[in-house]
């Protein structure tokens, strides 16, 4: 009897400490999925900001209907291009903060600000803040993409 | 040996119904949530929207620094309401959609619309419509309460 209760115990452990792994490894992997956000918007790179999203992730930009799946994203990015041929990120910085994570690692949240110079020539340079919030999902591959960003005016 | 196997899986069964059960009851509990965040919002009652959310949870305001911890939520309101001492809410509606909870059922996210008319004597009737990601988290309480929340501008 006092096996199995030891058995009930460690197996309990066990449970809870693969929830555990994945909630502490959790910051170091979302920086790094802030890093690939930051490097493929400095490159103006859609195949790469689309691999950062979930398939069925959802923008929500102020004044528009919610943007929901990847297709809605990749026409967006498409009709931004297409409205500006030459534009150039001159320069995007964002840093985050306020990251948790839920207890099982699936889950996380974080709010973010970004600081962007678009230069196209014969137009006004465009020079932008913003604040994202972030909802972030671990897929069954262990990887986190976005699964939720509201976009609002930085101060 | 056998019955340590059995053992071991019906306690690893046992960790993950108790998750699985927090997540199930989530919706009609958050469901419960936005209805108490209507009625408060209804009220212009501070207190009752104050009791919606987590002692250091953080409201996002476009244009604005990051209002963290219930103190400075608590500022917030009482400024409007020092702005606006006669203001009436006519009315105010409020309806959530995309909710998802984090399998151990302790953090979930949803993003709301919502539509004020607020009356003052004397001032033009302010008619606005917003929409929210919110952010909840369960407490060991088993209550969720908002931990995150970011506005914007609705269509």
């Amino acid at each position: 009897m006092r096996s199995i209760a030891i058995t009930i115990v460690v197996a309990l452990g066990a449970c809870t400490q693969a929830a555990r792994d994945h909630a502490s490894d959790a910051p170091r992997e979302i920086a790094r999925f802030n890093q690939q956000m930051i490097d493929a918007t400095r490159r103006m790179d859609d195949a790469a900001i689309l691999a950062l999203w979930e398939d069925d992730g959802a923008s929500l930009l102020p004044g528009a209907a919610p943007l929901a799946g990847k297709a809605a994203l990749r026409e967006l990015l498409a009709t931004i291009h297409a409205q500006h041929p030459r534009a150039r990120m001159a320069s995007f910085e964002m840093s985050c903060e306020g990251l948790e994570v839920a207890s099982a690692g699936d889950v996380a949240h974080e709010y973010c600000r970004e600081h962007q110079v678009v230069e196209e020539d014969g137009q006004p340079t465009f020079d932008g803040r913003g604040r994202m919030l972030f909802v972030l999902h671990r897929g069954a591959d262990g990887v986190w993409r976005l699964r939720r960003e509201m976009w609002q005016q930085a101060p």
